[in-house]
């Protein structure tokens, strides 16, 4: 009989439709590849050379406000730019190109350049829920806005080139493909049972227990049955509410205190700043309800075995589909019963 | 006007149904972030710590043969294995698992632990792909294989923990997901049109000219108008076949050739030995006919302007859909005027 703990099978992600290959007895193996270089640990309050502290001059000149707490502004290389262009390629329906406008934006989450987020206090990170909400609100306003994308790159590993702490926004005209798949997911599940996909799969885990990581009163974290990342979490609210915007003012504190205990978790798992790339799916703004939509975080950490291991998606997984070695069961276990105090701190 | 090699724009995947995000006028940020550690340049021919070089023993405590060409055996750490289990998961169609059977074997190119396919000969080459041939036929042909994915990880940044040259097959019970959206795609362009969609493709860009990078008699290498990794290429017959086992004895000797060429102006591009995960996508082996296919190889190389300068695919392209920043007509400008012969052998 099949053991999931134990043999090769596939697992299918009822979100986007997509399934992965989970292979349990291959967590053994030696690895002998690249190993990654954990982050600095010790950072100056303020580094003058940084174009993300207070005071500092950026790339085009601007000189960043002395900030208290957050801080936004619009990226200096952005991949996205407001003006529309004319036209489209269309030849033979094999060749296709479309313009596409938006604006990106760069949200500093605090002054300290020493700081993460699992090092800051909740009110702070509080503070930068509250960003998230007015730009989503004011980015989704504009007519030629329908995708308003919040996201984190931490680490260098995953692309970050400055670790003072900072998101990314990406808004544009077109809903991108993995939203627009969670969306056609979310609807036939809608259609047919009355209810959120995730509200449903929501009770189910909570039900089951072994795939949570940490819950408080409006918010839960954990590990998806089909995470594809070694330590991937799912961070939802217990409410079916399509977006940010919905959040009562309780529970933007309790998601705020969800991604501080789920982030100082991660930072405990190997005493390292745990690198991730994470970012909210929520209704697009393209005016309609989107009833469908249940807001939910993602996190994709690349970390696999220690500080310096990583998990490459690579040939097979570019080729084939996604495959992961370790069990979801196994890495909500081991992030569940890590402490819930920053290593920093408790030191000592 | 939209010109799509100034302005962001979207291109579409017609292999795939995706989109992906294109902003040319990115190509000139500043990059302050992780730089990559080129693969150390001299080798021993023969290394007697490698697990696959000729004479040496593996994890398991066999003893590779005195290969003279390729050597190909199973994988001592297979994400996937031949047993089946009976019985799959779903509680409530959200928690789904289904047992997966398989087999991963690894396939030596040379005995010779200093080359890589573009330092090899095309004969040597040619060899390569005669064991793909082969193992495609034999591992197709078992009642309990459906999809066999030939490919190779180049390079320690691309997961490749041994420089040993040798790249890797999984066969499966199922097809996965990136060959079954192809499917899909090259069934209805098949119904629509009557002729395959990469022989319609493929008289398009030849007319173009401007994405072509190599071809011979029997081959092209492209950029694909709708590449997302910056110097991603797609290999393809000129002829419409389902699989490498149609391809006669002289398109076996052409392919072999294009390979060469191909990997010789990626080691060119930045004079070292250039990363990449490649693999072949052709007809599934689960018995059906499959006239949509038409057999290709991708190259998925992570570098995007120098030897130590990645491409990241993270937080917006994890969340949203992949983004670029140099066209794709200017990568293949780049590749296409490379010399074709190995910088090591131009040397003096
Ligand atoms: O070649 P290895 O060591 O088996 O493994 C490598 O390729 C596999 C297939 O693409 C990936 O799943 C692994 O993450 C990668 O490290
Ligand atoms: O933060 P940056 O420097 O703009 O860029 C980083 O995030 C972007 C969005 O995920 C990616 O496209 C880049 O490859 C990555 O380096």
């Amino acid at each position: 009989m099949l053991d999931t703990s134990q043999h090769p099978h596939r697992r299918y992600n009822p979100l986007t439709g997509d399934w992965i290959l989970v292979s349990p007895h291959r967590a053994l193996r030696p690895w002998q590849g690249q190993q990654e270089t954990p982050e600095a640990e010790i950072r100056p309050a303020y580094d003058p050379t940084c174009y993300l502290c207070a005071g500092n001059v950026r790339a085009n000149g601007e000189v960043n406000p002395a900030y208290p707490g957050t801080f936004v502004f619009d990226n200096d290389f952005g991949a996205l730019q407001p003006a529309p262009h004319a036209g489209a390629v269309n030849i033979g329906g094999l060749l296709r190109a479309e313009p596409e406008a938006g604006l990106c934006r760069v949200i500093c989450f605090s002054p300290r350049h020493d700081l993460t987020l699992p090092e800051m206090p909740v009110a702070d990170i509080r503070g930068v829920v509250d960003v998230w909400v007015q730009e989503y609100l004011t980015l989704g306003a504009r007519p030629d806005i329908s995708h308003v994308q919040i996201f984190e790159n931490k680490g260098t590993v995953m692309g970050c080139s400055n670790p003072h702490p900072h998101g990314q926004i990406w808004a544009q005209q077109t809903v991108p493909g993995e939203p627009a798949k969670e969306g056609v997911q979310q609807l036939a599940y809608l259609r047919q049972h009355g209810r959120s996909l995730l509200t449903d799969y929501l009770a189910l885990e909570l039900q089951e227990g072994k795939r949570i990581v940490f819950e408080n009163e409006h918010f839960v974290v954990l590990v998806p049955y089909w995470a594809i990342w070694p330590f991937e979490t799912l961070l939802l609210p217990r409410r079916h509410i399509t977006s940010i915007e919905q959040l009562t003012e309780a529970e933007k504190d309790s998601f705020a205190a969800a991604l501080q205990q789920l982030t100082i978790r991660y930072d405990n798992l190997f005493n390292i700043s745990f690198p991730y790339s994470a970012g909210l799916h929520q209704r697009p703004t393209d005016g309609q309800e989107h009833p469908e939509w249940h807001l939910h975080m993602h996190f994709y950490p690349p970390l696999l075995r220690s500080a310096t291991v990583r998990k490459f998606m690579v040939g097979y997984e570019m080729l084939g589909n996604p495959q992961r070695d370790i069990t979801p069961e196994f890495s909500a276990e081991k992030l569940r019963s890590l402490p819930s105090v920053h290593y920093k701190l408790a030191a000592n």
